[in-house]
């Protein structure tokens, strides 16, 4: 691999994220260094898993509504959930098992509920890797959580078995509740309960930060719209879900995913990638024939991700990225990727107002959207 | 080709289905030994195809209604019509001709008609494979078939010629009419006139059985909704157009398709596939840069298909095999890849609820959905 | 590449296009050799941006209103705007100046406004290639143009990095406006300010032909629906942006473009294509792996394109080319492509009527379909 492996896989070791890239704290970055409980005790680990080698706790808990709309979210403790909630990051090979704690109200579910023959509970359905029936997450296997219970899931990021043409497990996947309100979980992806799971393989780039983008219904990007969607601040750029934040040069991943009834298009302004596993190309004689992209259709379950260097070339800037059907941008379902410059200064307006050829209406341009 | 080849292709020999893998009937496997009634004497073939090798017969008829709706269906007899209509499958070089017998009676396609200016007919168009405009199954070029007539068709699955950058024919395609109702054949499709069209690479492995999944309009597959779309009885599980079984183990292969109106995502549980011509990979280099995917956006049109090894380490259980948008999903667009154990027997629902940790509602969970 | 190269880059050279292979003039061809008013001298060539080598000249007019519709267009004269405008074509590596004019009329600007607070003024904001902000074409970077203004935009189809992963520009790509009406430029797309963008590596093939085609809404193939986006006379057959000519054996290429709010999939008779960035396939061992394509689904801001030998083994013929979604194409979002014999002649309805089988409905069915 000829592109450059800035750290080991950050949250599996004690080294601090991009060491010595960035002062910009971590906010966006992976979250696989989350509470590991107890190695793995799981019985009846299923034929041909591996024993799991790390444990995660994953509470589903109530939020406090957004404008009268129910808020679900995971977390990794009942007091940080989040919609998304927090990105699981496995490498190829590795089995997990992941606790999952139903801590919403029963009478939360309740209400969610639009089939009256769904059970009241939540689970956990993955894309990508695999699992046993018993880690479905689904109504019909049983694998579902009722109110104040708690229910143990392994996911193998089953390796490659080329032989037999199994391709492995590496991408950029996502993980969600089945079972709130149909037995599609329908109720419970509306509310929030859904979140990034990225496995990687060895050889991969890492990157340097991770956003997630979850495209859904309603114009929304992880349930909001604009201007919730960008709460960045350049007087005091700091990163997050919904600041999206980098040093001009740092290898930034962007996790896409759509839920929902709708399908939509990812697209980021000033920057492309290839349209591969991860994004990027090798100097390889294949790399001649990847479609290069800016632009991508994504429909509901789909996931996909990619590795741009932010700001290459185009420099710094309050970068677009919004779905590309008009009437969905034009009612809110954009947000910024925020690129500073190489020492963390934000893009600077009074400089592009001087660049401006046009400046009949500067004041009014500088202003951003609503 | 480093992926075992398990039988030569089987309905072009006499050899049996999978031979001595499974004792399930063959139902789901490709019908490509369907009647050849004559090594064919076509005249007039078009400068640069070879000679038809086989000779097809192809029946446009009547079925009973469904709900009220009209269905259509072709078969190979006019007796075993069925939608989708029987697989297809060639060889990449290979140039077959069928002959396409309209049975359907004149009133049922007056009464499907919806633009007063097209033809009373039916027609063949395929997708992928080469045809000059006698075969194209259109009105405009006359290559349609009127009530009570015939007319022979021409496909040639043209080889790569690659000095040229012309990629070759092998795929996963579709055939369907393109007269009935309108000029696009509108009420053709919607009544049944499709069919998946597979055409194999010498070097491709070969599957155990073969699947079809037509996503369309009204929250369908293959023009029906849950439970109609899975008929499969653990009691007597024997494979199916609506009864998608597998012993754990096999090599199994799904052809997708949309038509209609609307877009789809396909999804199935406790698999995942390359994003490739066929879902599978070599151990080859450039294998690290395919996109593994296990939901796949789907407009009308497109067609696709991959090959799974059933249960991989995810082991038996009916695992669900649905649409992703919610509305389509929670309103039938679902039905259930059935993989039965290594000795045919199917998913223990008894043992599921017993090593289920949440059993709060375990009468409940243990319901199919509806 | 074996891939036979049959011209330089056309546009760039003197050499007429498709020299000695066919009298057809080049109507529906790239239109690169565009006006070059001067080499660009443009101040502050932002960093890692080589000089511009062109300078093109674009203008933004107001065209005659189609049945009501306002139409806008871009032009490299104010006297030859259409929609789409013209095909800019780029060598990867190359950097380019765009100085956009807009001359149009500021009461139409804000007739076409649906959003108070959006400026009154057109851009020009492009995908794929690399710009810096002051070239984004937005309204909160104020890289836009008001009435009777005119600002130089920087484009730089920046070369692959792989060592860092980075893919490089050469694809098909669109340009358009994102101002007009809304900060997405929703009235300036849906009136016509948009056109093909195509950066070409040094070792692609290159086409006979370029046609460009934009999917929209209402049932639109550039704006326009059947009859009108096909006003090819047989009896005259020039190409044109309404009449996709080809000679049999000429290599074509087709830009296919998505924009407004609409899904739609993009099909094409008697021919079909590899999924690559260009379409075609060399002969090397991973071409065994590339989807082979006639159909593909495409979303609001997303672009691609291929290349294929029109009539390959198809033969001449009047190709139906439309959206395959039914509704779509039922209403008129289908066109043709003409492909003449390699003598130039047109495709011989009478031929086809005497091959024809079923003749009860034949003088119906020569009737072009309306």
């Amino acid at each position: 691999m000829t592109i450059e492996r800035r750290t080991l896989l950050r949250g599996m070791t004690a080294l601090p994220v991009a060491a010595g890239l960035s002062a910009l704290p971590a906010v966006g970055a992976p979250a696989v260094s989350s509470p590991v409980v107890e190695a793995a005790a799981v019985e009846d680990v299923p034929a041909g898993f591996p024993e799991p080698n790390r444990h995660l706790q994953l509470y589903a808990v109530q939020l406090p509504d957004d404008n009268g709309e129910t808020r679900l979210g995971y977390g990794h403790d009942p007091d940080n959930a989040s919609y998304p909630g927090p990105t699981i990051e496995m490498l190829e090979g590795e089995c997990i098992a992941i606790t999952l704690h139903n801590e919403v109200p029963r009478a939360t579910l309740e209400a969610l509920r639009t089939d009256e023959e769904t059970p009241l509970g939540v689970s956990l359905h993955a894309h990508g890797v695999r699992y046993t029936h018993e880690s479905d997450g689904t109504v019909h296997s049983g694998s579902w959580v009722a109110p104040g219970e708690s229910r143990t899931y392994l996911w193998f990021a089953r390796p490659p078995a080329r032989k037999r043409g199994i391709p492995g497990t590496a991408g950029y996947w996502w993980y969600h509740d089945h079972v709130v309100g149909t037995p599609h979980g329908t109720g419970g992806l509306k509310s929030g309960l859904f979140g990034a799971l990225i496995v990687r393989r060895n050889s991969d780039p890492l990157p340097d930060r991770t956003y997630v983008t979850a495209f859904g219904d309603l114009m929304t990007i992880n349930l909001r719209r604009y201007p919730n969607t960008d709460t960045y601040d350049p007087a005091d750029p700091k990163p997050g879900p919904t600041s999206l934040v980098a040093r001009q040069g740092e290898r930034v991943e962007f996790v896409c995913i759509a839920l929902g009834d709708e399908m939509h298009t990812w697209h980021l302004h000033g920057h492309n990638w290839a349209d591969t596993r991860t994004g990027v190309v090798e100097d390889v004689p294949w790399a001649a024939w990847v479609p290069i992209i800016d632009n991508k259709t994504i429909g509901p379950g789909d996931s996909f991700g990619f590795q741009v260097i932010a700001g290459d070339l185009s420099g710094p800037g309050d970068w677009m990225l919004h779905c590309h059907m008009q009437r969905h941008s034009d009612h809110g379902m954009v947000t910024h990727f925020h690129v500073l410059d190489r020492q963390g200064r934000p893009w600077n307006h009074d400089h592009s107002a001087a660049a401006q050829t046009s400046t009949a209406q500067a004041s009014t341009a500088q202003a951003h959207q609503h």
